[in-house]
């Protein structure tokens, strides 16, 4: 059984695509269908499928391992091509399917996804958000932004010495009554524009967050349309904008850095939904400032099914890579060879996990997608017919879904590295290859964990809200609406009483989320206590904070997936979609939260310990033989997961050696720098090299009366 | 006080300067001082030194930001010069400062050391393991390998299909009588070596790792030394080598596959230390075969002292940030500034943790280099004196040793990710800048983890002796000897008496050992009974393993530490060791173990939440105003650093400012691929590239009669 009859072997090979035909002639559910349950419906699992298989054929926009081997300046031009091509097909498809583009690029070429997404998802939600009526219609359409044309936005928020605190931003914009002007302006190093994608090369204009100054009053940070760009493509006066440089990933696009120099805009530049300046610098204040800080909830809020998408991504090529490789004669080897790593129960507990994450956040991501949709229609139908008790309401529902979108941002974005470099490592030293995918995954990704609301600072911003209820339900007895309404049984929760006390409760999902719902009660009502030790310092919890964030996202997902899976039209997928639940929230339990769920006595001991002895493993028996089934429903096409030891076949040696001799041919046997290597390895002796003159006659003749 | 008086400023900027005078000012203790205690020696501190002000003056060696802007054939030559430059060094250099030049080299380069390294540290390793006296002679020094000249070579141990298992190797190496040669060979794909550092362009020979086949006979993996290139630098006949091509990290390394096609070598090449094969093809087999697999011990080891240094650089570079940084006005705003990053309880909970990592693992990265220089060299002077009992005790040294090497490698490569990955996490937005310095850390170093011996792999392998120790004392009365002989008391500590009841017996660090110890007793005792249930296999408790291991190498970290400690001559230094050596413990107990500590009841319930609670902010407390001075202590100069944000003036929005116009000058203000760009944006109508041929008179024209 020679493996490799194309070329001369003196011993039968490994045979890899053995073990895939066998795991995928026991197959037990339909991949298609299952799909369909991850995406949230068949037509948009369709589509997924027919937008795939044209960017796979698109001469430009189709991928392959080539990217792993380009370097800064190439990456960058790739990329510009990318969206020049893309422009062609914005102006094709329909608004959700160019969406549905976006988000699987995230996934195979993610610098040209945020290239674009500055753009549209960036410059254009700060327009809309903060822009009349007049001033959304022409930045977005009449200008032809929104079919990436004519004007290219960046999102002028972030300096150098300012990320976080939006409100603590130091760029001025003084208005000049005299020429009914606004006068942008970089007072010091500090407030120079500094990680604005899209800057150093491609933006015609940025959405600039600066100090308002009016008659010498400083109103607060706003937002302006300041024209970087002529529509030659040279900068406009007064603006300075450079390169950042290298970075850990993403290298293709710009970021750049912009310095004003006292750069001029007209008053109608200034986007004035809520805050106005009249001709006369009369300002009227914004009732509702709250509403102006929406621009980044979208990018957010994408970021959870990038989570998932990644996830998928990931696990299905560790996953594959461990049923291609063997390696020891394990105690389950029976036909005298090496034991498949996927036997293995280490191997089982690395990585069930994360495809069972996939999973679960692929749940979260298509509620909170929703959510997001529907509440910002909601409020702007509301501010647009002045309905007061309906703004009211949207404000509600943007304040869940403050929570709710900060929460899972930050958990499912650390979820998602946590995947990448665990994948990795699970395919040991291949995991380390360009080729294998991770390192430039793991790269490009690690920026979603500080950017756009940094993690923990988001993470705490969301707990804190949630102690702050329970401290109100607790001494004024107040009612808790929205996502966390759960709150307002706290008092009947806390004490030492165990949620789960036997191991089979494992089993139920629901008992699950109490759980998670009374470990936040007992967490957050310690939290209080200690904050009032504390003179009510919250930052003195701040850990704590964190981890309730934590808790919380995980509660979403695990709610919305339950309540999936149960109302969910094929019954058949039912049970294989249960183990992966279970085996979520049994490995959540103990890799993640074990201490806190002892600490607050939510579970017993004996629970924990039974979980991790017997559940888990119990649960890794179940999935084990449907992974490649589970991993085969990503549908991800090979172009997809762009891994020399990934791809659907499972011919994982032939394809890494190809793949490794196509990009690097070994005809040239000597590197360009060889003549350094031979200069070493022939160099004349040392005593040579210094002329003799330490040693023999010129030793005897310079030591004379020495 | 305006800073930047070099350029027009509008208003005064950021002033990080001031914040470093202050914390300097305030210094209690000396730098200096706490540098020997770090180092073990002032000798080998004020070398250290030394070494580093040569290299960071050598025109060839010094490094500096432009590192971070090197593609990879720019990493391969620069790496390749900087190795014939260090040959230089290697004549004139004593052999301990030699090496402390490559434990720097490890920090700021790590490229080269690793690619002398395999040379020095595999390669030869595997000569002085496994030849004979004339063998090491003349490999070694005959030859000049040594003194980097001559020979240059590489470690063939890996396959394609084949890691960690190395008697599962494939590569034949036959023996032919009748010329008295070995015949070495690559049977099939799998057995092609792989991820041979310095094959692909390097080196001129390999200590080939293949099955020894006599007469028909396989005798197991043996290893041979093959010659690859001619003095010429040429590839050998039937020898193929290929370039791995990119990888995540360490791009310099020239990383290659090797094919032999009956590549012919004389029978004085295999290494006969242990196996002998006689000219008539006579196999003479090791008495002590276990004592041939030493050559990766060495490399494990230097890896501990890796860690070190990086958690030291790290932590280093996000905590200067953290005390320059000032984000949000948080409640210890006291002068109208923002707070420093440094002030927020979860800045310090996130951060403090890895500075007190870099300062225990020191301690143990000591102990076990001097250990495994011991345990050799008793070892070679029992096998060449023959003295059987000598070499009994060497080898139940080299068991302790691999157990600890073993437990320490694999844990201290992970706790090293961790720290980049955090530190970079720590520092926002520009942490993900490569100038900061932790994108190529990250890349560089985590390949030690699943290198030389994956992490997983390795510390099952710890685990796995630790659990049968445990059984043989429980259930055979057995004597554990060497590092884990606390294990004899493994009966006396089972049950659930807490160890630590009261929070304030956590200031006692010997008792947080015995804790330790008791966790690993209950732990393995534990897997003893699920081992028996599940019929005596032992990867039944795999994760349980990994768990022991890692246990086992901070009680070996953190007894190490408070032996050097107590013993250290500079008794004023003693309480901030103290308090950093608390902390390590305090954090390891809530992030790392909380749910097994409370699982096995080896601590209270409530001793972990005030753990986390009040004793941890109380450690966080004690440390802060030492931060700047224990960083500074590490005595890493600004080109080790290496960062635009991490250099000790502090100046961080200068120096990073500064780096980023200098490696990306904004003088060309249009990229040179502005042109797909510009076309994008100026394209004409859509309707009109399509000629208007679906509009208009067009549609007219052809719908007529449609």
């Amino acid at each position: 059984m020679s493996v490799s009859t194309n070329t001369v072997t003196s011993l039968p090979g490994p045979d890899p695509q053995a073990s895939f035909r066998q795991e995928r002639e026991n197959q037990k559910f339909d991949p298609v269908q299952m799909h369909y349950f991850l995406e949230g419906s068949k037509a948009r699992a369709e589509a997924i499928k027919r937008l795939t298989q044209q960017m796979e054929r698109d001469p430009v926009l189709a991928s392959d391992s080539s990217i792993y081997d380009l370097n800064k300046e190439q990456q960058r031009e790739l990329t510009a091509v990318k969206i020049n091509r893309m422009a062609r097909y914005i102006e094709n498809d329909d608004p959700k399917d160019f969406n549905l583009r976006m988000s699987l690029f995230g996934l195979f070429d993610p610098q040209v996804a945020t290239r674009i997404g500055i753009n549209l998802g960036l410059f254009l939600s700060c327009v809309r958000g903060n822009g009349t009526p007049e001033q959304i219609e022409y930045w977005t359409f009449n200008k032809e932004t929104a079919g990436l044309k004519s004007i290219y936005g960046c999102f002028g928020m972030t300096e150098l010495a300012h990320g976080s605190n939006v409100a603590g931003l130091e760029t001025t914009a003084t208005y000049d009554e005299a020429t009914e002007e606004f006068v942008i302006n970089t007072p010091h190093i500090g407030a120079t524009k500094w990680w604005i994608g899209g800057a150093a090369h491609s933006s015609t204009h940025c959405s600039v967050y600066a100090r308002l100054i009016v008659k010498g009053k400083d109103y607060g940070v706003k937002t302006f349309v300041v024209p970087l760009r002529d529509s030659n493509h040279d900068l406009m006066p007064g603006v300075t904008v450079g390169d950042i440089g290298a970075k850990m990933g993403r290298d293709g696009i710009d970021n750049g850095w912009i310095q004003f120099s006292d750069v001029r805009v007209p008053r109608f530049f200034m986007l004035q939904k809520f805050c106005k300046v009249s001709k006369e610098g009369k300002v009227t204040l914004p009732p509702l400032e709250q509403l102006s800080y929406s621009a980044l909830l979208g990018g957010r809020v994408s970021m959870v099914l990038d989570s998932y998408r990644m996830s998928a991504k990931m696990s299905t090529i560790a996953l594959r890579y461990a049923v291609a490789r063997r390696q020891f004669k394990g105690s389950s080897s029976s036909d005298g060879k090496e034991t498949q790593l996927i036997n293995y129960p280490l191997h089982q507990r690395r990585l069930f996990p994360y495809l069972a994450q996939a999973y679960v956040l692929s749940a979260a991501a298509l509620k909170v997608e929703h959510t997001i949709e529907q509440t910002l229609d909601d409020l702007d139908a509301a501010v647009a017919s002045n309905d007061m008790p309906a703004i009211m309401r949207s404000i509600d529902g943007m304040k869940s879904l403050f929570i709710d979108s900060g929460s899972l941002k930050s958990t499912s974005t650390w979820l998602g590295a946590e995947a990448i470099d665990q994948c990795r490592q699970a395919c040991g030293g291949h995991g380390y290859s360009s080729y294998s995918g991770f390192g430039k995954a793991y790269n490009d990704w690690v920026v979603q964990c500080t950017w756009e609301g940094d993690n923990n600072v988001l993470a705490m911003s969301v707990g804190k809200p949630i102690v702050r209820s329970i401290s109100e339900v607790l001494d004024k007895g107040k009612k808790v609406r929205g996502s966390t309404s759960f709150l307002n049984h706290t008092k009947e929760n806390l004490g030492e009483t165990p949620v789960i006390s036997n191991v089979s409760d494992l089993q139920d999902l629901k008992k699950i989320l109490t759980a998670i719902e009374v470990l936040i009660m007992r967490l957050g009502a310690d939290a209080v206590k200690t904050i009032k030790a504390n003179g009510g310092n919250q930052d003195s919890v701040s850990p704590q904070l964190v981890v309730i964030s934590k808790l919380k996202a995980n509660h979403y997902a695990l709610e919305e997936y339950i309540r999936r899976v149960d109302t969910h039209d094929n019954s058949e997928l039912k049970p294989y979609l249960l183990s992966l639940g279970r085996l979520y929230a049994a490995s959540m339990i103990i890799d993640r939260f074990a201490g806190d769920f002892l600490t607050y006595s939510v579970l017993s001991t004996k629970v924990v310990a039974e979980n991790n002895s017997i559940n888990l493993p119990k649960l890794c028996e179940e999935v084990r033989p449907h992974v490649i089934t589970y991993t085969d429903s990503f549908q991800l096409s090979d172009m997809i997961i762009n891994s020399a030891i990934g791809k659907f076949d499972g011919n994982v040696y032939e394809n890494y050696f190809g793949i490794v001799k196509a990009n690097n041919p070994p005809f040239k046997t000597k590197a360009p720098y060889s003549g350094s290597l031979e200069a070493m390895l022939n160099r004349p002796a040392k005593e040579e090299r210094e002329r003799f003159e330490k040693i023999g006659q010129a030793k005897q003749f310079l030591s004379k009366g020495l």
